[in-house]
């Protein structure tokens, strides 16, 4: 194997010993070594790597196992890093194996989730679960999944949709550095998915922040799902790829136990995180599997099983009874704040919902010391900025990069930090996916998207965000609000934070008036009803700058003798059905939402598909077509919805 | 400044002369060079650096005007690269600036989109946009909009969402590649954008590919939105890893217009694309604005505009009478093809809709040479392989890397290809943003998003589409289909290559019956009514699997009973409207969707959003749970869409 320079040779066969140490490398080890139990050490594995190769074949097997025991799964990309895992688990990180959930465990990362028969079976031999538990995989009633979820303790983030678990290790990289612990995280990478531009975003952040706490092994097993990886076993590649972005690297052959733990040993070293590019085989071990096309995601014949376990069994041994090394003691982060000042706006003065954002991050943040913000490069205008400000070790810029900022916001959720993750809504799309993966995580994720709307005017419409309630409502568990005013958005922005979840908050750029008092309260799931009368003909729902719409309509059409409901729809997800449902239910269930957003999946549909059973009819008014650059007012009447809009469609229904 | 190796150094000085190839490097120039009026030519421009520096001024001073004009926009992003487009469009690039269709010109895409104003200059200069247009910038009737969109007829596609360009950019350098014609394509990126992953896919890519048509030009100005780039001037990490991806670098000071114009001069050598790396300065060429902190998307004021335009004014000048190479005549490729073949499903025999997907594409490529299909490393499952064994040379692997291969396809899509991309639907969530801006685009992109929905099984959640109608529901101007045999697969996938715009054909993992004559039509728009009598009680609407699971349930009720009308909303988005609101209102208007999909965005909300007006009251059963492995029809019960549920949710409403 091509190796690249090491910055500590250690000599083969001299790895049990525990070096401490020299004297020669001060600085550089002040910077970058870990302190255990007041020792610093360098290499901390007391097994040999013959024992551990033996795991890495029991692992195999278990893989083998329950992958034919469910009739599919991945065992041959679990064979390719099955010595990576077991160096890992066995022989190099500290972590409580009863304890999975320790907040200074070492934390490991299996971006490539296919592989999750692997990482049952390590969690099996350190004794976490029993073994028999292992064949259930894939089954209903077990939490042994197809790809690993956090319905298993020990798995932080769910995997499966690849290239997502370097941002979440990053994310937990910074965590460990704001508090001041000494894990350190792993994130184990198949070379697919190394085309993902996302590992990349990650890579960048990584090098420029200088996490040598955060290490990436890349399993180069060569074969895709449907053919072979651009780059095969050109492992350069790789290496060339994350050297570009800041990182030090080792290449080594993934399959020989002592270069896995000789790089290992080296792991921390440095300024720079670490990537180790690993030439694997996929399904290695098995005479006729390694380096075979045609069997990813391919569980093996039973009788195939029993021939690669007779090949695997002679040099397999257990883990169960192995020492894993132990975490340092340490106390645990993240205390709770509570008792958030008060706020302090006044009625009928203009403040933007971004800008009263910006002012609640600030305001819960000096209480609770949980909460960080992340901005892709537009802080000036979500304005998290004012919380950057107050609080600058608490924020991080995450440059145009909206999939790692997603993914780094998961990584610091699940260190226990509240993230507020802030961009354009419309830029949001680029992170669905993360979105998406973090509803599966069971993440507590915090998105606000400013600039929504037509409303943002002159920009045009690919800075629009028209489409974000639709995506954020189709997240699982997750909370969808869309304040109008000031006081609205920031009481909104301290519910987020003490509410757990995926929760996504939708800022307008105008300014709006205040038409709140400060003691306000937002509870998610409520509806503000601002107008009512006895003889309303219709109820109409806004939120946002339509919200003010509606209510110019209302006072327009009062004067002509009409009344209407107009109700504040705050929580678009869970929805004020109640509130909605009961005022509908006085005006003939004649409704009219009015979104600045596009007709599908927005304020309409949901109120529709909440209540059109209950035989509420709902009349949506809609950006109905693509827009484009023009004045905010301008635009509003154009896409009709505006109060001029909504008096002819209340006039109409009347 | 420090530049790369250059491969054909050209003396300084000499650069108005036309070198034709020296014959010592035939082999080289023959597979990159150009033909252009039956002469290989190296260096084109006829113009003097000095006369291309002063048009840069010119187009500086213009973009001033233009966004002092409209109050908003960004005059210093225009600033930075002014030199850099007078270059492309007055002294490099080939094309007609009276027709900016003319299928062999040059392409540029700006990928900085806020830089609008300096391309509209730029085609104001060259003739083709009246110059009083420009001052026209952001007005509502005007289609100089904030960001480009195709509204203009020179904009290929809509950016403003960066780190876009460069992907459309490769799909565009495949076509020429596909077509055998010599046009160029040249991206405009800025530093800021290259921290999106997807700029890295497209880069990827192109050097698998070996896009030697291909240029990147980074526009290094040092400051992005909120604060400086996290590399600044220090180019040589953009350097680093464009060559890392495979590329051919150039660092140029972007400011010195005979270097621009010498790089420029060596595209197209080698079989590798070029990145030019440019160092420039934010506001360069106004002294107040120039490299200072504070000028990101700010309009100068009128006073301060006539400063910057008092300075740029003495050096600049028009580029009206200077001309522009020609492109070289080329026959128009893209033959639509005709008359596909007929079907040649058995009804009762059960195939997945994702395999007549492969099928169809297979048959209508055999007749449309316009048809091409993309993958991402799942062929094998969503069965575009079919298309790769017939026509390999219009294939094209874009790898785990979806926003790329959305990208790609959009950019074929501009040069009249029909691309077909295919994934699991899941993974499409991946290039949101991508599928957002090809709706802006007018893009012609068709989308086929395969193993929908808990019915996938034993994988689990992270690999189910569970969001994807709520996704592509709202993107401008889409068409979203979901078949549930085979033959409505096969004939959608027809319907989808003849209808223009953005089309998503949702596919499923099982394998379904089929149940429609070979000969059935299915319009865009349309539901099939498949059960209906005199005394139905309800009117269930499916779609993909749970069509069948209706299906059952009608059979077994009927056996109590019990009718129903049962029917097939093939086309969710445009929904058979008519058709279902004309059935339910012979059910007492009362309708039961239900859907393998979660509840927010889905076929129940498009019912209920486009009908509850008309006082159809929609039942959804839907995924209301995030979903676990298990087996399909174990998974279908739990989450109660199948038979049973429907069964009892008729009773229920019966």
């Amino acid at each position: 194997m091509k190796r690249g320079p090491h910055p500590f040779p250690l000599p083969k066969g001299e790895r049990v010993a525990v070096s401490v140490f020299p004297p020669i490398f001060p600085l550089f080890f002040g910077a970058c070594g870990r302190s255990v139990g007041g020792e610093r050490k360098f290499c901390m594995y007391e097994v040999s790597a013959e024992v551990l190769a033996g795991v890495a074949n029991q692992l195999r097997i278990h893989s083998i196992a329950a992958t034919t025991a469910a009739g599919s799964g991945h065992p041959s990309s679990c064979c390719s890093a099955a010595d990576l895992v077991a160096a890992l688990f066995f022989g190099h990180m500290r972590y409580d194996p009863k304890n999975p959930k320790y907040h200074n465990n070492d934390r490991f990362i299996l971006s490539k989730g296919h592989a999750a028969p692997v990482l049952y079976a390590a969690w099996a031999e350190n004794g976490f679960l029993p073994a028999n538990q292992l064949t259930t995989l894939r089954e209903i009633s077990s939490d042994i999944e197809g790809h690993p979820t956090p319905r298993l303790p020990f798995v932080d983030v769910a995997t499966g949709s690849l290239g997502q678990g370097l941002s979440v290790g990053v994310g937990m990289a910074l965590a460990a550095r704001l508090d001041k612990l000494d894990f350190r995280t792993y994130v184990l990478l198949g070379d697919g998915e190394c085309a993902e531009g996302s590992v990349w975003e990650a890579a960048s952040l990584a090098g420029i922040r200088k996490l040598n706490n955060l290490v990436a092994i890349v399993d180069v097993n060569r074969l895709g799902q449907s053919e072979a990886t651009a780059f095969g076993h050109n492992i350069e590649v790789y290496q060339k790829r994350f050297e570009a972005f800041g990182w030090r690297t080792e290449v080594i052959d993934g399959h020989d136990m002592e270069e896995i733990l000789e790089v290992l040993g080296a792991a921390g070293i440095g300024a720079q995180p670490l990537a180790i590019v690993a030439k694997t085989f996929k399904g290695a071990g098995v005479s006729f599997m390694q380096d075979k096309d045609g069997w990813h995601g391919k569980a093996l014949s039973k009788e195939e099983a029993e021939r690669a376990i007779a090949e695997l069994q002679p040099k397999a041994r257990s883990g169960r009874d192995l020492s894993i090394p132990k975490p340092a003691d340490a106390p645990a982060p993240n205390v709770e704040g509570s008792s958030f000042s008060a706020l302090n706006y006044n009625k009928g003065d203009k403040v933007a919902t971004r800008e009263a954002y910006g002012n609640a991050l600030a305001r819960i943040g000096a209480v609770d010391g949980r909460v960080v913000a992340l901005d892709g490069d537009t802080k000036n205008s979500t304005y998290s900025e004012r919380f950057l400000k107050k609080f600058p070790e608490r924020f991080f810029e995450c440059y145009i990069a909206e999939q790692n900022m997603v993914g780094v916001a998961t990584g610091l959720g699940t260190r226990g930090k509240v993230p507020f993750a802030s961009t354009f809504a419309a830029f949001f799309t680029r992170a669905h996916d993360q979105i998406r993966m973090a509803g599966h995580s069971h993440a507590n994720l915090k998105l606000v998207g400013s600039h929504v709307g037509v409303s943002i005017g002159e920009d045009g419409g690919s800075q629009m965000g028209l489409e974000d309630i639709a995506m954020m409502r189709a997240v699982a568990g997750s909370v969808v609000l869309y304040p109008s005013d000031a006081v609205a958005a920031d009481k909104l922005v301290e519910a987020m934070a003490v509410e757990r979840g995926v929760c996504f908050l939708r800022t307008s750029r105008p300014k709006t008036p205040v038409i709140y008092d400060n003691t306000e309260a937002f509870p998610i799931g409520g509806a503000k009803v601002l107008r009512q009368s006895e003889n309303d003909k219709v109820t109409v729902i806004g939120a946002g700058v339509t919200l003010f719409e509606a209510l110019k309509a209302a006072d327009a059409l009062a004067k002509e003798g009409i009344n209407i409901t107009v109700i504040d729809a705050y929580s678009v997800k869970p929805l004020g059905r109640d509130v909605i449902r009961t005022a509908a239910q006085k005006t003939r269930n004649t409704v009219i939402t009015v979104e600045d957003h596009y007709p599908e999946g927005g304020l309409g549909d949901a109120v529709a598909g909440e209540l059109s059973a209950d035989g509420i009819k709902v009349h949506k008014l809609a950006v109905y077509e693509l827009p484009r650059s023009g004045k905010a007012e301008e635009l509003l009447a154009k896409y009709r919805i505006d109060a001029a809009a909504i008096i002819e469609k209340v006039k109409l229904l009347s």
